[in-house]
């Protein structure tokens, strides 16, 4: 097992990943009635914000919009970030043309033209990385929307 | 992108995949509140079944065994299995000696004699599984328990 990392390196890690080119993201949300929902999906980061585009009638956005929360997961399991999200907001993907742009120069698809399709902006809230056990301890990066390190 | 993969074979894929060694799998759960939850775990599959082990106070276990759902994500996010699993029960580790063999036989690790922790055992209901856009028809390989191929 390598050496545990600080905090300043497990963000730099964290952020190297978040926004590489076609980065993908485990998107779990739930419903009212408490009934848990996964999903994979392509992520950009932009402006401290993870955006994801998707469908507004899917699941997912649903239960986004009616809970306004979310947690996502980076990375491989043994590699791993868990962003705890609120919704900030949800913009129709031809209303908004930087993030527009910004979106589609990060994923590897360009969801501008789809029909029925938004973008959902996602602030962090708390933010954990970790990879092994050794890793456990200083994992939290971010608490109530502020960066510890 | 490659051919679309029948269903026969994304059922072998996904068994090789749930059958490897150290297999990790995401886990989303909600608590009654739908806020959700998310982790990575080791995964065992013993009997057609998805083994996690984990400590009883955790959230995740909490969240199991008030509202008996979970959805699992393997694999990485281009080509991921998505399995809807009700919880079938909870054993204390060191209570069920077949169950106890068999996760530390496939884990890279063994929670006998760890206090407080237990084995949930989870039967899939309904599972998907697709790499890319090209496979999302198709994508249903078991349906109310019963797999379809």
């Amino acid at each position: 097992m390598p050496e545990p990392r600080d905090r300043a390196s497990r963000k730099a890690d964290l952020i190297a990943a978040l926004t590489a080119a076609a980065a993908d993201v485990w998107v779990a949300t739930a419903s009212s009635e408490g009934v848990p929902h996964l999903v994979p999906l392509s992520l950009a980061w932009i402006d401290d914000r993870a955006v994801i585009a998707l469908d507004v009638a899917s699941l997912t956005a649903r239960n986004l919009a009616a809970s306004g929360t979310a947690r996502l997961g980076v990375g491989p399991t043994r590699d791993v970030a868990l962003l705890d999200v609120a919704l900030e907001r949800s913009v129709p993907v031809d209303d908004d043309p930087a993030i527009g742009a910004a979106y589609a120069a990060q994923a590897d698809w360009d969801p501008r033209g789809v029909d029925g399709y938004v973008y959902l902006v996602l602030r962090p809230t708390r933010i954990q990385a970790w990879r092994e056990s050794n890793e456990l301890t200083g994992r939290v990066l971010m608490r109530d929307g502020s960066w510890l390190v």
